[in-house]
This record gives structure tokens, C-alpha cells and sequence, in this order.
């Protein structure tokens, strides 16, 4: 096989692997729907145990259901897994997770061709609508699910995560003992392709970029601001206390403090996706009582989330003393930024055509695994349409941009 | 009867009828319910007659129901007439309105004391609650109503305007002829105590105000933003099209520029009473895809409404263009304000202790007077509480003071 039908039948192996993934998960209300531990997803692992298996590749599963795919002869050595998950959100799109799964695959197949020592896995389970928490598989693996976690029920059909595992093959009791499986604790190295799931790599023209951190959060789901109700016509401006205006004002100061922190290059996403005035008392002519909102604050520094938690309260305390409002920004649900390992990432780098790095404003497996200690590398690849939707859509050319990146940095930084 | 024996026994007057006007509107549900034209709303259009007729008044009602209490002998010359309504809203207070009636029974027994030409009114149906719009009674009276009206079913117990100004003893026909009854024709003038509606006097120490004039509105009763929804976590500020952040510069812009014009002593509110993210698809962790909101833009002086809608499209224009968000404002509901008689205001104002004019931010049957034609003056009674609500709260001696101001203006310009 010389190099460029090698490409070609890496790309047609990539679309046929991913059409077939499609057609499992296909969902008659739209899109993809391959829920945790279900029989779409144990049949996405099942078509790549079978691709692999025909190329000469030892298929194996583990207690909790991951799937490994290992070179003939490695046994049990430690190595590297390249790899990411295969369920998807209810009516999600075909490529989060899939896309890096299929790159493990191929490199995993690059690896054994050249005597490489590194296994491909299918995770389970990375997506939080089926049990309400994300990187199960990952976590299980790890045997660090709580064994309350098991008794949760999965969306739409309401089978408890025990049953759910038992029922794809697996033993819960093994995804709770405090200590990884044999298979995860030999993994020395992750690394995982992903789809971006932002517009950065499509707005700049680039096919992929290395991914240096997983941004951490700090979340106010459920924030409030007390004001006091009134006659919009007859109360003047200095003896209200509206709380619409004092949320306005609270938004457009961190507004302006996140347009100044990217001047200044700190890493930061800031979001109010719920807004609202009380459903049932609220018209146009009442000055309304009591404005409910959220925020979702996002970074790779721990420093910028730190600093945001204290302006909030600085500013929700100013701006309430000034406009005889009260901010109550209720439970605070945070999550620390998670770094991936800096030399693999700068491999990747490297490695790309036009180098290019970014955080991951999204969680995923590889973070996971930083946060149990093993070093993570992350490739995102371009993709159109949003994710967690049907219209995700990625280049087969961008997968295999990504697949080369890992793999020369795979190369470079001996795995 | 000397001044002082006679200022008791108007201010006793004055508890007595009120306390009837709540026994007769107590709601069992709370507050005070009167609806238009219901029975409890004649029964104190009754009392009011009963106790004018003891003081020697003669009492008529017009062909819709309204009450005219004036001196024996006055037949059916043209004079000024000073009165309110007696309907309150669901489950309000009892001095809307009310007040006002029994201030100017209070006044036309001083002026048949004194020889001066002048008949009490009691209005019927000034709240809108009940058929949907306001000042019912009043644009009857002046033949104004729209045949079409008439079907209109009635808040509660869904009788059609129609049948419930029959049942009231009036004739419903004679309110769509398009010319005055004879009473409202022979009213030269129309003075009315009201309480006011926001916390100016309460807040200022003062029994009482002139009004200048009543508020005029734009109202956008269902503006929208639309962006595009995304993941909070990966869309980076310069790619977002957020319209929760782009109406918050919305609101805080126009609150900046309220600010400015109060300064400058422009007569001025402004509210958004409902403000919200899609209710159905709005999480913590989601760029909202649009957000609705209303607004309420209030002032006595059409130069700065006309202002205000200027710059509403401005802005909008200007923040959609830079946010990449666009605005929808929606249907425009705009009503002119309306001035009342300045000659009469002055005197007004002159007549309190400590003189103070305002303009009133809520519609009254005054300003439908005023748009008849017909010279209209007003005096605020200082109220806590709010309005609209069963904790209304107005001290006697305050509509005390405010029929002192009327009397003395009455007299000072001929009435």
C-alpha cells in the first residue's frame, strides 16, 4: 500500500464507519439519538470492533463496556489510547464524539502498521443528558462512579444505569470500587480527536487546532433580583427599585469587563441564557417585582473565574445599594479548568498546517483523564452547524488533518 | 353650623360614605371589588344620592347611569361639575375613585351653601378590567361609545356591556349616538380629587397636588431581540449574537439617557415590565436564541415622546448592527398626553399649604373631559400603598386638604 491510497482508504474507511454510525443512530423524530449503554451505541462499538478486528487488530471490552482495540502482541503493556465515545445527545449530531472515535481507529491502525505501541477506545457514555452527569464510561473505567450513580434512570426509558451497563455486557459493581480497571490504568497517554463545538475554526478557516486547557466554570443557574412592583406610569425614576433595569445594568458591566479581558488575552466566555420576569404577574405597565436570570462564566484560567466570582458580588452589591435592589445570585455550581499536557499540545501544533491552539469551552473524556492523572492531548476539527444538534457537520478532509496531527505528534513526543 | 363644627361633620361625612363604599365592594377574596355597573357600584352611586338628598341636593341619573347631584334650583343651567367614579378594580382598594366622589359631594354642598353654581358627579366604569377600556362612563355620557362596545362581555360574569348598563336603569343606545347627554353638555368645567397612584406625596411630605397634566404613552407591549443560540461554553465573544446582552445595552442605554433628561427636567418614565428568554428552550448553559420584552415609555410632554421613539429606533438599529442581533419592536400603542386647564392647575396649586404640581402617570376620567373639550383640573390626594391593590391607604384629612384646594380654586376662578 503506498502513501496516498493508504489516505484514500483511510477517508473511505473514516465515511463508511461514519454513515454506518448514522444509519444505528438514526432517530425518526430527527437526527442522532445514541443513548449511554444502549443497544445504538454497543452496535457503533460493535462496527468498529469489526473494521478493527478485519485489519488485524486484537478487540477487546472492558468490565463497565469501553471498547479497546490493541496491535496483536501488545498484551498487557502500557501505552498510549487514542479514542473518544460514541452516544450522542437525544436528536444530537453524527460527528461529537464519532469523529474521534474513527481517528483512534486510524491511528491506532498507523500505529500497528509501524510497530507503535498505542490501543484505540470506544468510551461510554461521555454525554449528560442519559444520567444527568457526563464521562461516565470514562469515570466507570476509573471505578469512580458513587453507587448511588447507579440507581439513576436514563432518559427516555427509564432503565437504571446498574441494568443499563449489565444489560450492554458489563458489570457495575466494577465501575465503583475506587480503583480504574486493568484496561484505563495502562493508558500512559490519552489522546482524542473531537469536533469543535464552537464556530472558531470555521470562522478563521482552519481545518483544526490543538486544545490546551478544558475551560472550567463558575455557574449561577438560578439567580435573582428583588426589586419592589409598581404602576409603570407613576413612579419616578429615583423612587423605583426595578429590577429589570438593575439586571440590565449588572449585565452590561460584565459586558464590558469581558470585551476589556480579551483585549487584554485572558480567556473568557460569559452567558445569560435565562432571563425572566415572573410569568404570571408580569405586563407592560408594572414595573415587575422580582427578575430571575443565569449565568454561565467560562475559563481556562482559574484566576479570570476566581476574579469574576468576586466582581459578581462586588457589582451585585453596588449596583443594589444604588438601585434599592437585591441580588441574590443563589447556589454557585463551579467546575476548575482543566490543562492538557503542554508538550503534547504543542506537538499538535506543530504538527498542523497553519498552527493553531485553543481552550475547549466544552468538557470532554480527555479531561477526565487529566483529572485522574494521565497525560491528555486533544485535536479539535472544524465543524459547521453548531453541535448537539443535527446539523453538525464535518469534512472527512478535516478528520484526516486531525489524524495526522495526532499522529505526527504521537511520533514526535513518543506517544 | 360654624367652620370648625362644619369641617368635622364633612370629614365624618366623609369616613362614613367611604366605610359603606367598602362594605359594599368587600370581596370575599380580598380587597375591594366593584365592578362597572355592577350592583355593588350603584349601591354606592345610592348611598351618595342618600346622603345628598339629606343635605338638601337634588339627584338625577343620566341615561347610562351616571349620578348628578346639584342644588335645588339649578335646573338645567351649564355649570362646573366636580366628581370621580365609584367602580374600583378587581380585588383594589377603596379610595380610587372613590375618593373623589365623596370630594365632591363634599364640594357641592358647600357650593349650594354658598349660592354657587355647581352639580356632584359619581362616573360609572372608569377602570378598564371589566370591558377592556377605560372611562366608559364618561365617553357614554359624551355619546362616544362604538356600537361594536356594547357587545363586549364583562370581567367575571361575562354580561355584555349592554345588558349591564340596562340592568343598571340606563339605556345603552343613548352612549353610541355620537352626541353628549344633556348633563355631560351642560358641565363648563370638570374638577376631580383623585389619590394619587405612585409615592410622590408620600415620599415629599405633602397632603396633596395639583395635576398639570395626564402622561401620554408609546408602549411596545411585545418588542423581541433575535441573535442565535449557541453553546455558552465554545461560541467566543466576537462570534455571539446574544440578544439577552444586546437588550440589556438596549435598556441601560435608554436608562442613561432617562437620567439625563430628569436632569435637564424633562417629564419622563420608563419601564420594561416583561422581560424574557425563551421559556421553553432557555438553560444556564445556552446562548439564548431571542429574547421578548416590553416597553413603557411615559411623559406629559409629546416633544419627548416623539424624542424618546427617535432614539428607541436608533438605538436598536445601531446595537443590532454592532451585536448582529435585530430588533423587532413590535406594535406601537401610543396615546397623547393630555393637558389639563393651567389656569385652574395654578389655582390649584396656589390654594395648598405648601403649593407642588405634578403630572399624573395614569389615565383619568379628567383627561377624557380635557379631550372633549371641556376645561379639566385635578388635585392629587397623597395615598400609600400603591394603587390597584387592597392596601390603598388615604388619610381623611388629606382629601380634606384636597377639598379645601378645590373649593379655593373653584371660587378663585369662577369655578
Amino acid at each position: 500500500m503506498n502513501a496516498i491510497s493508504g489516505l484514500h482508504e483511510e477517508a473511505l474507511l473514516a465515511e463508511r464507519l461514519l454513515a454506518r454510525f448514522a444509519e444505528l443512530g438514526a432517530d425518526p423524530k430527527g437526527g442522532i439519538t445514541r443513548p449511554a449503554w444502549s443497544e445504538a451505541e454497543t452496535a457503533c462499538h460493535d462496527a468498529l470492533a469489526e473494521a478493527a478486528a478485519a485489519r488485524g487488530l486484537a478487540v477487546h471490552r472492558d468490565a463497565v463496556g469501553n471498547l479497546w482495540l490493541a496491535p496483536e502482541g501488545l498484551g498487557d503493556r502500557p501505552a498510549p489510547a487514542c479514542g473518544s465515545h460514541c452516544d450522542s445527545v437525544p436528536q444530537g449530531g453524527n460527528y461529537d464524539g464519532a469523529a474521534g472515535v474513527v481517528a483512534g481507529l486510524l491511528v491506532a491502525l498507523r500505529a500497528a502498521r509501524a510497530g507503535i505501541a498505542l490501543r484505540a477506545v470506544a468510551l461510554r457514555a461521555e454525554e449528560s443528558p442519559w444520567f444527568g452527569a457526563p464521562y461516565l464510561g470514562t469515570r466507570a473505567a476509573f471505578g469512580l462512579l458513587d453507587p448511588a450513580e447507579l440507581a439513576q434512570p436514563r432518559r427516555g426509558d427509564g432503565l437504571p444505569l446498574a441494568a443499563c451497563i449489565a444489560r450492554a455486557g458489563g458489570d457495575p459493581a466494577a465501575a465503583c470500587t475506587g480503583r480504574p480497571l486493568p484496561e484505563i490504568a495502562r493508558v500512559t497517554a490519552f489522546w482524542e480527536a473531537h469536533i469543535e463545538q464552537g464556530p472558531v475554526l470555521l470562522d478563521r478557516g482552519l481545518p483544526a487546532a490543538a486544545v490546551t486547557a478544558v475551560r472550567g466554570h463558575l455557574r449561577h443557574p438560578a439567580a435573582r433580583c428583588l426589586g419592589e412592583a409598581g404602576h409603570s406610569g407613576v413612579v419616578p425614576r429615583h423612587l423605583r427599585r426595578d429590577p429589570a433595569l438593575a439586571v440590565a445594568e449588572f449585565l452590561m458591566d460584565l459586558d464590558t469587563l469581558w470585551a476589556r479581558q480579551e483585549q487584554e488575552g485572558a480567556d473568557l466566555v460569559l452567558t445569560a441564557g435565562m432571563l425572566s420576569t415572573e410569568p404570571d404577574a408580569a405586563t407592560p405597565t408594572r414595573i415587575p417585582g422580582e427578575v430571575a436570570f443565569s449565568l454561565d462564566i467560562r475559563s481556562a484560567d482559574p484566576a479570570v473565574l476566581g476574579g469574576m466570582e468576586r466582581v459578581l458580588a462586588e457589582r451585585a452589591a453596588e449596583i443594589g445599594r444604588r438601585r434599592g435592589v437585591s441580588f441574590a445570585l443563589g447556589r454557585a455550581v463551579r467546575a476548575a479548568p482543566v490543562a492538557l499536557d503542554p508538550r503534547r499540545a504543542a506537538a499538535i501544533e506543530a504538527a498542523l498546517p497553519r498552527p493553531f491552539a485553543m481552550a475547549s469551552g466544552a468538557g470532554h473524556d480527555a479531561a477526565e483523564f487529566a483529572r485522574n492523572g494521565v497525560p491528555a492531548a486533544m485535536v479539535f476539527l472544524r465543524n459547521a452547524g453548531g453541535s448537539h444538534n443535527p446539523a453538525e457537520a464535518m469534512d472527512i478532509a478535516d478528520l484526516m488533518a486531525g489524524v495526522e496531527a495526532l499522529w505526527a505528534a504521537i511520533r514526535a513526543t513518543g506517544g
